[in-house]
């Protein structure tokens, strides 16, 4: 059933009329509905877009697709992305067709958007107190037998609050224990006895069931690879603890998560030394910002830095603006600000230039991001820079989650510029 | 009529269907048209709103749209409020209401929404040379002859490029010169020598038409008082040079326009001092950020506090969050994070404390925000801070424009939680 909600929530996309709600796109185009526009293949830099334009590439967004998927195959995890970084349901569809068990969530209106489209397996990597929201998670969980629904826990007193929004429900609710990533590390329970007591908890509580449990390694104080792969171990002698104490009795399988998009590397090691538990252990990474990579934060700190043998992400991202003013040899000025670009980790980096007389890309030698405003780029230029008000500048961002965010209509283009589809966001 | 399609697009809006778009709303309100779930008047507390959810005081809003009537009334300005801050033709529709000569925006994708919704006078606070975007506003000018719009010029290769792309135009572009705040500023022209070389371009240019000279003040370098009013004392020159130049020969009025949320007095003072011109001088002030105003960066700057006896703003946002998390008694955490805050120019401030129990709202004492993951608000906790897992904290927040631009659909509140309305904003 759900299957065939996402199929058809995905046509109704396809259907959606460009209008002002989406930035970017032709202003021509309005009143096409999506599909139409796609299927017109125009060419983002001589199609009629408008600046500034964010845009993925087809090739790219492929790619790490499959890099992602063969990576999770090789080392025996299942992979439940994180998609609050896309929070596009078109990406989960990808994801799950490239072998992914599920999607990774953070809040409950995550969960509500992924289910509009169908999503039968959800981990939601936060702890959820929310009467309403559990209410409505226990409704979806009774009219659907096949949706699969896990959230974090991790204090006795959040137990007993899911326990008491839930009664009446027919299904439990299946949640993991999370473990603290260490003193002063972000949520989670800080010692393996609290641990226990809010087992207990869940065990005492007839609307919950202890499935597993789950951390995240990339709060790891001081992170660095001996630590990491140190608490991935506790993690992994909590789990097996727990299976010892016949915490797990009655599971088809435990619920084993870790991984975001710095250290899936370590927990692909570890988890591969996982002893043999009472059932078969769903070994689940959860690493979301593969999907599109990145020219800053995560170039710098993807594990395939140090396993170059296993491939290399490709950032999927870039973000065109247009030069709007070149008050001085030394300033220039794009139309793209805080409203286009993540800004959270790293300016943006600028990459390349197409002139506005239509001559060929070159790359963006002797121009530096110095800042961003609202709705404007401020860029620092050398000697070298010929950059003429008109030019479009293409550049680089750093943090996927923060540039997702501020587009809801993504177009896809190929190398040559082909614009091949649309992604939808949902923030 | 683009009154009308005004009233209709907004009258579209209320009949928009509450779903998985929206976050922080009722789960159990799905289905609901924006209109019946106003209608039900629910409780922001009681009433089924998940966490974390933005609400706007409605009472604080409507005092920051009179005081500002106000105070543009006394000092003889017109007024063009930054519709960028907020991007919600509502609030478009009750500044005009309340006085407003129209809307300023930054990007043309911002008048295609300000059209979309009958916005009859867009001043455009940028350089605009896309051609598409061009021939879109040159359109929309030949097919309504009651739209006004004026943008800025800064170049003659920007006049030339502007020049090229409406070739063929009915109207001519109204545009201004924008003299730059200083050396090392944002855009504008920096002499006055340029500005004449800039305006000389304007004048060859069959398809533009000279309007006035504007820029902003919040953008001197190292602004103070004496600073910014010298730069606005330049400014004023500047129209009274051209004028006497026989630039403006031929207009109904001259466009002289400054004046964000930082210096409107000083746009006050030397605005009331301008000389008579050949003819009558529309004095534009743009401020944005005074609709929401809020708890950090605009509390800190308003003129307000230099001028207390022409009243005081109101922060009008408060962003609830559910406590999710207590891993021990110096943290805590709640659902919040970079997704529904601003965090460019200040964290979140922690205001009040609602008890998951139902118990008493109380300020929050001991309890300072220090951080912000994606999806997660990083608390300090002293000792007296008596917060569990399951409470509501209410924050106040620093940066109108980068709050509104995280909610799509935003509840409007009375001081008694009475949810009386929703905004809907378009980025």
């Amino acid at each position: 059933m759900a299957l065939d909600t996402g199929t058809e929530a995905l046509a109704r996309l396809a259907e959606e009329h460009i209008d002002h709600r989406f930035k970017g796109l032709p202003p021509d185009a309005a009143g096409l509905t999506v599909a139409e526009l796609a299927g017109q293949r125009r060419n983002l830099f001589t199609g009629g877009f408008t600046t500034p334009v964010l845009a993925l590439s087809a090739e790219r967004l492929e790619h790490n697709l499959k890099l992602m998927e063969t990576y999770a195959a090789r080392h025996g995890l299942a992979f439940a992305p994180h998609g609050k970084t896309s929070m596009a349901p078109q990406l989960f569809h990808r994801q799950i067709e490239h072998g992914a068990w599920g999607i990774t969530l953070a809040v409950p209106h995550q969960v509500r958007v992924a289910r509009a489209f169908g999503v039968q397996r959800v981990f939601l990597a936060n702890e959820l107190v929310d009467a309403s929201a559990l209410r409505w998670v226990s409704a979806e969980l009774d009219a659907d037998p096949d949706f699969r629904f896990i959230a974090y826990v991790d204090s006795v007193r959040g137990v007993e609050l899911m326990d008491a929004a839930l009664r009446g429900a027919v299904r439990p609710v299946d949640v993991v224990v999370e473990l603290a990533a260490g003193e002063g590390a972000r949520t989670g329970v800080r010692t393996e006895a609290e641990c226990a007591a809010v087992a207990d908890a869940v065990a005492a509580a007839p609307t919950l069931r202890l499935a597993g449990v789950a951390g995240y390694e990339g709060e790891v104080p001081g992170a660095d690879p001996e630590k990491v792969h140190a608490w991935l171990r506790r993690l992994v002698a909590l789990a097996a603890d727990f299976d010892k104490a016949g915490r797990f009795a009655g599971l088809d399988e435990i619920v084993l998560s870790a991984g975001g998009s710095a250290w899936f590397d370590a927990v692909a090691d570890v988890f591969a030394e996982v002893p043999e538990l009472s059932v078969p252990v769903l070994k689940l990474l959860r690493s979301g910002a593969y999907v599109s990579h990145d020219d800053g934060h995560y170039r710098e700190v993807t594990p395939f830095n140090r396993v170059p043998s296993e491939g290399a992400l490709e950032p999927a991202f870039r973000l065109w603006s247009q030069v709007v003013s070149r008050p001085s040899a030394e300033q220039a000025f794009t139309n793209a600000g805080k409203r286009d670009a993540a800004y959270d980790l790293h300016l943006p980096f600028a990459q390349v230039v197409r002139p506005a007389d239509g001559g060929p890309q070159r790359p963006a030698t002797g121009i530096e991001v110095t800042g961003l405003s609202d709705q404007h780029t401020w860029l620092r230029t050398a000697g070298e820079a010929e950059l003429q008000v008109g030019d479009w500048l293409g550049m680089g961002l750093s943090h996927p989650c923060t540039s997702f965010d501020k587009w809801q209509l993504i177009p896809v283009a190929e190398a040559d510029g082909t614009v091949v589809d649309y992604i939808r966001t949902f923030f």
